[in-house]
């Protein structure tokens, strides 16, 4: 019964077993490899235009290096308060950056506000060097509460952006999850909606080391190159990255994967429901349940086995905790089986 | 017939089934699982003390994050000057370290001259602000050109090395195949005789992606978890890495593969002096071979489907090179089979 | 009638003269020289206790080298949401910290808010590496909106800092200010305090371009030269800045700049409010006045010649400002008369 | 008989009481002030095309920010081995960009040779990520050991470094000499040979504290604004450096102190010539004169008062240096006497 974090989860065997495939044999090192470039097609495949991919490290890699591709002197982008970019990332963005720093908005249920985004922006004059100038946004798709924007709510903040000359970054740690919640095409939820760049996450959902920056702007990614490599970022082996996500993105394997972690989101919410002793904090739309219960509570289902985290009240929640109840965190995964929830179900009943 | 690159081999099939091995089932992320653990325990066994470990993405990130443990306002490290830190590495280490710079040192066939490194040392005043201070010494073991430092060696340079307070490091991207090449063991070649802190690459010798820092001075260390995370360096699923260790420390198995390259490494220096159609630059010492060779020969050899790169003079080179000639290198690794060096050498004669 | 700015003002005549009287001859440069070295011993004695002195060419540098002297990776440093340091220094923390970040905290009258500053601290953990580590906390006096910490304030801000092992900084950018306000010792009203390091201000209060970084520990006071030279921070003939702030404190001379400044601001309050044409936004405690007029009563002022600026309302205010009226700050010098604020309140009646 | 350095004198009296003609009054601050706009535009006069100016605390800040504008991920600047950006800054440029660095290029009399510069700029190719690019090219005039580069020097330079499609800067620190010496017009030393960006120092030459960079590419010199505040490098009271270069640039003053200087260099130089105890290392150009003399005749020198600094054998100095011999540096500056000279003279026969 772990629901901790979707990055406890191990490797699919799809996934395990191209890599094992791929294992002999010599190629081309340095992200130039046949089996990158047949990659990359199939990130274009996938997104209808052509795309430029960077295979990276970790998500805090993919998140930094694709703003950093926007990157100005006294450069602020602006993201949600409680974003990972800025509580779980060690400042990674002002380092990799060289200085630039993130501006938090205010936002219910781990979503900027549009009206805040704008009353953001508005703080910051372009011409003015003493204020620092906008360089772009960012947003978590789905998002580190396990909640969605719609299409309409991107379109509106690439909109806002793109009047403020900035381009719209999105983290895609779980980009799947959000694909698959909303039945839509990966060109929907991104360029089509003003997206320009994404960091592109396959492993919380499956891949043992999968992530990628994947940007629009076929010019502005040449630059993407050089960062990577000065940031420790380009693996000599990189077929390896290229493996993974091979089977990952083959015959719709990565929405199989997420569609059962949401799946197991919404059985979880469901049982804990059931259950009564449990209450939602809010509705879960991806992997991702938030949950108020007794601490007693919590206690007794991590002496069972369970694990999970407790968590700080996002900003704008409202919901009531008494003084012997607390928020917990349950995510789900690839790996979460009908049992799991069963079992906790069970426990919490 | 791969010569090109030791990183254009695959991966060791102990290695890629101890990947699937590992595959299922859940842990502990961000580098504090057990089997991380583990293998944190293995190579404190393997040093023969207490060693503090971290996993990274790549060897310019061991070399880069290691040595800035050590780091400096106005710090210069000093290594020789076709080290992989300073020639391959696209100035990563004054990016990682924040503007800290590289001093290239004087040598012949790819090592430190200790001479010279401690004239260039002396250049350097510990207290005036304005040439800058030495903050450490790197080298690199096997070397770039795959020749070796003796234990003498090292130990004259660390000792050097501390006469002006700087810590050593060792960039051991080849190391197993200079633990392999000396036979002696890992405390012998590092911190028995003053090597401080270590990029320990096993991808050169059978792994996808396993490179670690290995530091002596765990007080020290303790930074170094800050400064990799906030590089975007820290995998979520570190057991794959981790578990890339575990098969590859086992049994000897990465002394054997290194062991295997440095002997095709022999062999193909043999088959190149017996051709007469190539002659040594110099004596290979580990896994890497370098050849003068007629362009036209070249050329044939690739035509044949032979990879391998041609490589400028290094330092101190001597040996006379015709017009129509040019200097090649040629690597072996775990990979490289008898039959692809009978091959090369039945093409070249 | 120029309330724009005190650094809109020139340079005392005192000031002026000393510049003048040590343009001749020559000085050891670089710091090193005796005026500097004298000043050095007059910023002990003013202080009652050894301090390291760097002279700056500005506040941004001050506040930004002050901080870095206690720089971590993952480092925060956290300060008023609308200290200098976040708001018009276009990012410069950020890049001087070589990536650390600011953490805004609440606060009314531009004064963190004490339990504010504890919640916000308590929101990192010092062992997480994900979070970021809190660094420094620095403060303002007088604060950015013409504001006081009493003595009280500081001290109970330092005891907060050091349970958490953190130092204080104090931007003195108008340290005079405060320090003849509250009329109390240099030493009173910073390391008697637990202050531990002061960016030092001359320019605003009369100087040209004085301004230094003071710290007490001595030892890692010398990290600051390297830092301060790798900046561009370390002028050649910095005696021309010793010159200016032997003049500065000779005699008082600064402190009756600054209690000028102050009585000039309490003349300019009065006046506005025996105008009836401005109301107060809060009491002024230093050289800032804040006060609410009419949009049309601003713009006939500045026909007749005054300068002024409008200014966003500060977090916690809640005086009433009608659709018509705007928020104006209005800062009196060492070169404001009484003249001038005569004008000002004639032309307001 | 200081001869130390040209920075160890003080300030012309016709720049000392300029400064004190412009303290009174009151200015809009931060480099947007009626005198500064008005030294702008004088610039532009002064090199007969509209150029952009940015007034500076110090040298390194001019030479960093400079080449900072021209700042590439993996960047490589290229200048002498001996160039002040190298040898005396404290690694600022690797810091100031970010982590860009640079590349010593070999020469005689301090000069980069052609031949070196374009073998030094073969060994990187701009598509390869691994090396680094090139991003500039940065010469000194008159160089660090008082000799001039010719204006075809300037050209073939300029030219290289087109071909590679870099901005070439100059380090003009000692502009003036070098411009009195070749007596040359402004435009002439600069874009019309080639140079793009140039660090324009007044300091040495009579200033307190003037030091400007200026660029002939007014759309990139925007982004300069930003990075030279995010550095807390844009001064408050800026007038003040205005008023200095209004007096400095006033009736070609700084071309009147250049002269002198470069005379005293050359009447120093003959005085050492006849004496027989010193012999010139090499012809002086500007207004450095460096002799080889008996230690014993130095120390003779000292004890007399007059102060200079020994130097390290610059790259390609064939000169014989006898076991009881030094290199020494004497700087001479617009406050040298002739009576200073004489003095030494009479010491040194």
């Amino acid at each position: 019964m772990i629901f901790a974090s979707d990055n406890w989860a191990g490797v699919h065997p799809a996934i395990a077993a191209n890599l094992s495939e791929h294992s002999g044999g010599f190629s081309v090192a340095y992200s130039e490899g046949a089996l990158d470039n047949a990659v990359y097609d199939r990130f274009s495949e996938l997104f209808e235009r052509e795309v430029a991919v960077f295979f990276v490290a970790t998500g805090t890699a993919a998140n930094t290096l694709a703003l950093s591709a926007y990157n100005k002197p006294g450069g602020i982008a602006f993201t949600h308060r409680e974003a990972h970019l800025v509580a779980d990332e060690c400042g990674a963005f002002g380092y990799i950056s060289g200085g630039s720093r993130l501006h938090g908005v205010d936002g219910a249920l781990g979503k900027m506000d549009l009206a805040a985004l704008e009353q953001a922006l508005a703080r910051f004059t372009p011409d003015s060097v003493h204020g620092g100038r906008a360089m772009a946004v960012s947003l978590t798709q789905s998002t580190e509460i396990g909640t969605l924007y719609s299409l309409e709510e991107i379109a509106a903040i690439a909109a806002l952006a793109k009047r403020h000359g900035l381009p719209l970054h999105m983290d895609g740690a779980r980009f799947a999850n959000a694909l698959a919640a909303l039945d839509v095409s990966p060109a929907d939820m991104t360029w089509k909606r003003g997206v320009d760049a994404i960091s592109f996450g396959g492993t919380k959902n499956g891949c043992w080391c999968a992530e990628a920056v994947v940007m629009f702007d076929l010019e502005r990614a040449k630059e993407l190159a050089f960062m990577r490599m000065r940031a420790g970022q380009l693996f000599s082996k990189s077929r390896f990255v290229a493996a993974q996500f091979e089977a990952y993105l083959r015959d719709g394997l990565w929405l199989r994967t997420a569609r059962h972690s949401n799946a197991m989101a919404v059985a979880l919410a469901g049982a804990m429901e059931k259950s009564g002793a449990a209450r939602l904090a809010w509705r879960p739309q991806a992997n991702e349940v938030f949950a108020i219960m007794k601490k007693a509570d919590a206690e007794r289902l991590r002496t069972a086995g369970a694990a999970f985290h407790q968590w700080p009240a996002p900003h704008g929640f409202t919901g009531a905790v008494a003084p012997d109840e607390a928020l917990f965190r349950f995510v789900t995964s690839f790996a979460t089986t009908a049992g799991d929830v069963e079992r906790l179900g069970a426990l919490l009943g």
